[in-house]
């Protein structure tokens, strides 16, 4: 069986799977960090999903590393299409975010100032594009295990 | 070679495309009739990207009953590969376009009421749900096919 790159167990896996962390931790705190969030629905929704990606990055980074420092990739058909339909549900949960984030920061940028000072609306604005970055990731990752999991 | 029930070609597959169809029609017409829906980036992104999934799932809902009439399903490997990913980007077109006007109608129902009279908003989250359903239909018929997608 031939090795997909990308997939679960490679060292290109593993790359992926730490800018995902990266990130989601870093959308996470210019959007958390000294700022009032919880006023949008769609901020809160953002941190919920960021909450959920980091520890399922994190964990699967985990994994990638151990494989490769081990050299025995995991080729579980069952924990493998466990991977596929995690990494899909939370790729479009954290598509979903980023953009509700990045449209209410259109929105507040051309309201009244008063809604939003220059200062934190840039903050806002890196953590949508964070958000962005983090679904690319996680979207590629699940499509490359995606591609493994039928030759299985 | 089995069929997957709901790709392209299959009576199923059939239902959903008219589905898509009628959901992105009823989200277009109740986001721009007598609606000043140019006033915010989210409404007139939905508004393009529903002016691109109507024809794509017309289309697609003709070769399907075409199929289905002269019972002859669809299986060159190139056209399937170029429906999938043509579904699989408006899917995600679908989604972020849904989850910025859902979010756009959040802020317009919590602010201020001269921004948003009752009836208006109203037709907005209806717009919303539409694509909403219309994102579903969509991801379900890219699923299917790119399932099917590796037995060829």
């Amino acid at each position: 069986m031939d090795s997909v790159p990308g997939s679960v167990g490679t060292g290109a896996s593993f790359s992926l799977r730490l800018g995902q962390t990266v990130f989601s931790s870093a959308s996470l705190l210019f959007m958390s960090l000294g700022v009032e969030f919880y006023s949008y629905t769609a901020f809160c929704y953002l941190v919920t999903v960021m909450g959920l990606v980091i520890p399922w990055s994190f964990t699967l980074a985990l994994v990638d590393g151990y494989s490769v420092l081990v050299k025995c990739p995991l080729r579980q058909p069952g924990i493998l299409a466990i991977i596929v339909v995690g990494d899909w549900v939370l790729s479009l949960l954290t598509l979903a975010a980023a953009c509700s984030t990045a449209s209410v920061v259109d929105i507040l940028l051309h309201s009244d100032s008063s809604y939003c000072p220059s200062k934190l609306c840039r903050r806002y604005q890196i953590s949508a594009a964070m958000a962005f970055f983090s679904w690319f990731l996680s979207f590629a990752s699940s499509l490359f295990n995606l591609w493994l999991l039928p030759s299985l």
